[in-house]
């Protein structure tokens, strides 16, 4: 007999009576142990949301089919084996992000491998080859944003990920770009969002003499700055700080909080509800 | 018909296959709705713990009996009608505890009906009497700490109470005491347990020159400053703070805390798990 | 010979060469020992902020005209002795941060004596009359905005106070009202500003879908919710919290955050500079 | 004429009246203007300290005597031009710590020049080469402590460093070493010191029950994981984590805090006073 294996199951779909029954006896009746499980439901949506961690012997789409069957209309249910996920990184200039991720994932640490690093300059170039990552400079020079996205999405078409992340890469995306790849774009954005969208939010944090700063890690959608978030954290400044020093200390918390969501995201803990996120 | 009711069940029981449905097996036979569903398995100690919130039509009794049926051994299970609890609030000279509580109760915000003040000292009657809140003031002058103690539980004795709140008070209880009331009194510790168990934990924490200060509400266990903990937060204090201002500073996170533990342990939301806690 | 004194000297003016250089010297001419001292220079503005504690022998008009002789033309200085400040409260119908003040007060630990509450409803009436100090309803119903804030200051002007604060005062003043008492109005709004400007910002978190919340003490000035930040805090939530859930755990930050606005702004330990603050 | 230069001024000597007076006397017929100042005194010690930032054109010695002159007796006086300090790297196996010093490095944002990274692994290599920085392997393999000790003080003499960052290096240094280079040692705990001192502080946590982790980073002196504090920070747990996940969670933790104490070491921004620190 085959070796006892593991999955995660996300189920999201409409709320009703005996859904906890109903997929907990499908692990029942198969011998599968819940090794961990939660649940939520959407007051607002009457939608309920459940991530079990199952563990025995089962095929991933045959137990997909059995679960689906006791679901009502209009669920999603995803049976996903834990495996590294593989990411492309977009980035700019900055390398606080970038240098983070990279670390933690020649550290074994990161829970998915690194694809390619895309910038629309080359003085990470260096940087990035230190890792033995390839790395695509693709210049936005002269170029239209949507020609510049043509080229990013003929080299992204040639690649397989999961997901695209927004190591302060510094150019806006188009809805257009942004909907083919819907769900899959995770942005840090340097403020407590809703403080301060748009440019330099440390500058505007230092003219409206905040004490406290913060960075965001969302989903992206075509609304700028107003994708689901996924992670928030904060560090006290004071008047002595200029926006630089601002701009300064907001790094480490940039580089945290995009951790943080990145240990989400790929370890598949984290739901899009409308312009929300629930994470288990 | 009856009116449809609600009711949080509280198990914990050895781990085993299958007691996620089995447990929601009960509910769904029963017509009850799953509200809101935690599950938590102890790694070290292979013991499942989950609370449900759960509404429909039962009857407490039954349901509790049902739901034991399909348990294992040495399980626990209790099924409560959400009501406000009753506690009774130990205090010595400090006010900002007890203040605080008094406050959220004269509110409505406590979840808790406050049936006694007790202190050992008389400076707080006029605060309690503020509030229309029996205060009795046994003072230990000249007694033992036995005899103090027989005298508070003949008093607690008269009353009835679901925990006792250590609202800052000052005088360590013997364990006799503490094995009496296993489980039902809370305390406020002003440090961050570990750190600086014991007196004046402020003026260890000044001269040992730390940076952040905390405290810590945990059960009491006859374990001084050993118990579990329920909620712990801290603050921020500079080489400015001499040890006064590092007690002054602390009362809010003192307050605070306390108000977080409560409102975790007055909602049914903790389980005791050895010297640790499990909040949901 | 008289006492020796302590004053708190706060300076500001525009920067020059040999600022602390001649500010010292009248202490040391004076035989004054300087027990605290903090300087900030605004570089944008290019304007100098001083705040010592002295003690010693002197006449506190005559220290500030000394000090006023070696500063340059547009300077502010006051040497003030530390006494407890006055104020008056502002309520609507919430009771946890006026209650909080109330039992800090009573307490000896507010650094300022209540003068009078004053709320546009009756509902806390009870609470105030609990310890002792005057409450004043003046409703505004049926009263154009203009006509309820006369009443407000016909009050006012009985009273002798330093500053106003609003503890969960609900109902905007007017610019007119505002900057009668420019600079003496602190505020306690229940966001994380700039963050949720406006009526319920719990709701608007809530809808956003933020994992963090906070609240901001501040100056009030004729731009809503606009005025100089003296503190802010914040605590995390996640999809579990409904706005309500969000609105009463946020209680707890909006109490403690104006609570050390007022340790700050009473103890006069900060400047408004334009619509930021310097804190010492 | 000379370039305008800037230095910074460190002072800690017995407080007495008039300190502040005669130092920016000293700075006054200098010329030179004071960029910032921050001065404390400890009340328990009676001293008194001082770091200002000073501008205009001066001889670095000729100052620092100037200063001197009117110093009491049993002073310490630091004039010190701002520049890249010089650092040596302890580590052992973990890469998290030593890869956030090494990109901030290469970024530019670390105030200070890596000379070498010693370790007494070689795991470490292939990382600190990718960043051309010298790598030197020094096994404690069939050493007794003081030999290995003695290798290293060999590699040490022959270079030029102001720190040595213990970052993550896990073998206790003897008092010898340590005292040889007092107050020129860093290090990063993994604990929320003074708890959890020892071996495997995460383990210590978990089976405490704590609701918050943290790190610590404190100048080293021959009293194991005592030295004075110069930075702490804490994160939130709970009984989800078991303490592999703690380790994990707090890698993040452990890299911001000795960023930030490097931060405020390589900017000449502390003084160690006893056990403790003072940070301005």
């Amino acid at each position: 007999m085959s070796e006892s294996m593991r999955a995660r199951v996300l189920i999201d779909c409409p709320d009703e009576k005996g859904l906890v029954y109903k997929i907990s006896k499908v692990f029942f009746d198969n011998l599968l142990n819940i090794e961990s499980n939660r649940e939520f439901v959407d007051p607002d949506n009457k939608r309920f949301f459940m991530r079990s961690v199952v563990a025995g012997h089962f095929d991933t789409k045959e137990l997909q089919e059995k679960i689906s069957v006791v679901l009502p209309l209009n669920s999603n249910i995803k049976v996903i084996e834990p495996a590294a996920k593989k990411i492309v990184i977009f980035a700019t200039k900055e390398s606080h992000v970038l240098g983070d991720i990279l670390i933690k994932e020649a550290d074994g640490e990161l829970d998915a491998q690194i694809v390619a690093v895309v910038s629309n300059h080359d003085n990470l170039e260096r940087l990035v080859r230190r890792f033995d990552i390839p790395y695509f400079c693709i210049s936005a020079d002269g170029l239209e944003r949507e020609e510049h996205e043509k080229v990013l999405q003929d080299l992204l078409s040639g690649l397989e990920f999961d997901y695209i992340v927004l190591a302060k890469y510094m150019r806006i995306l188009t809805p257009l770009f942004v909907n083919y790849y819907r769900g899959k774009i995770i942005n840090i954005h340097h403020s407590f969002l809703p403080a301060f969208i748009g440019a330099n939010p440390y500058k505007q944090a230092y003219e409206r003499g905040v004490k406290i700063i913060g960075a965001t890690a969302h989903f992206v959608t075509d609304d700028l700055d107003e994708g689901p978030i996924i992670a928030q954290d904060v560090i006290p400044v004071n008047h002595r700080f200029n926006w630089q020093d601002m701009q300064r200390a907001g790094k480490d918390v940039e580089k945290i909080v995009l951790s943080r969501a990145l240990a989400i995201v790929l370890n598949d803990r984290v739901f899009i509800n409308g312009n929300k996120t629930i994470v288990f």
